[in-house]
């Protein structure tokens, strides 16, 4: 049961907390708008990943599953890929400048003083760029929030990972700037 | 040195990648505007406290001392406020909403599911509203956010405290919406 009392028949995670509080969803769904589907040299689909990553070593259930079928919708992967995003991904093709800003993402999870400049360095000779960096630290900086406002208010999920592909698929293609309410909750 | 290439003489902390990085800049002034400056039932000097606390507990000098240094700007406080933060205020007047909501923040920066219903129990029995409650959740969250987001790209700050009451002024009595430049370097 959330820790505030949300409506009955709220929706799952964050998107009960933003039609819950207006006021801060709205620079909350620009952020994340801009970070996870902006222009950028990172594919959509590759900020997913950080994204999902990032919550899923924070231990967000909601924010894991629902990014990483994002994900899957923008890199037409098969719903397994949400469990090997939880692996780290070894059997998947990334490139060698998506293992190094995971990497980074990964020490940005356990607090910004962890990324060294060794794991700097490692992104930039694997050919990431200064703005690369710059958002990668940004955007799993903004998931410790997400992932924390999520929890900290002890909002609801589905258990099952099967139910997050709607989600997943409106987030790829229709963005964060709407509010969610389940097809079939 | 920071992580990415910042112009020579650039502000310091988030200030400087705010400049360097204006479209995720938006949202993220205005996040910490209502969050912090934004009609509330909690006071701004309470809402630094909070902020400047979780600061603390991430580590993160830059965050800590500005928003300890707004904290003393909104209340009054002489400089040994910006030390006190760093202790729990144990000698400070505090009123038990604020005590319980601040052990709520602490939870938040150990991570969301650390958040306990005894800990919202205590916090709503001290008088603290849904409202409050999901607020203090949100400000620590985001300063999870922006304390990994200063550090995780190895930001410049002065060490002394005295050198943040210009930027803790400005913060209090002018907002979070406009670029810093510091007075005197």
């Amino acid at each position: 049961m959330p820790h505030i009392n949300l409506p009955p028949r709220h929706s799952p995670g964050i998107s009960g907390l933003l039609m819950y509080r207006p006021e801060t969803a709205g620079p909350l769904r620009e952020l994340v708008e801009i970070l996870l589907l902006g222009p950028s040299s990172l594919t959509p689909g590759e900020r997913e990943i950080i994204a999902a990553s990032v919550s899923w070593w924070n231990d967000c259930h909601f924010c894991h599953t629902s990014h990483a079928a994002a994900a899957c919708a923008h890199l037409g992967k098969p719903i397994a890929f949400i469990d090997e995003i939880k692996a780290g991904l070894p059997n998947e093709a990334l490139s060698p400048k998506m293992r190094a800003l995971l990497q980074v993402a990964h020490q940005v999870q356990l607090g910004g003083k962890h990324v060294t400049d060794a794991d700097i360095a490692a992104a930039r000779s694997a050919g990431a760029t200064d703005v690369e960096i710059h958002d990668t630290v940004l955007i799993a900086a903004s998931f410790c929030m997400f992932n924390r406002y999520v929890d900290g208010l002890a909002t609801w999920a589905w258990p099952e990972k099967e139910k997050f592909m709607e989600i997943g698929g409106k987030m790829a293609h229709e963005g964060y700037m709407k509010p969610y309410v389940p097809e079939n909750p």
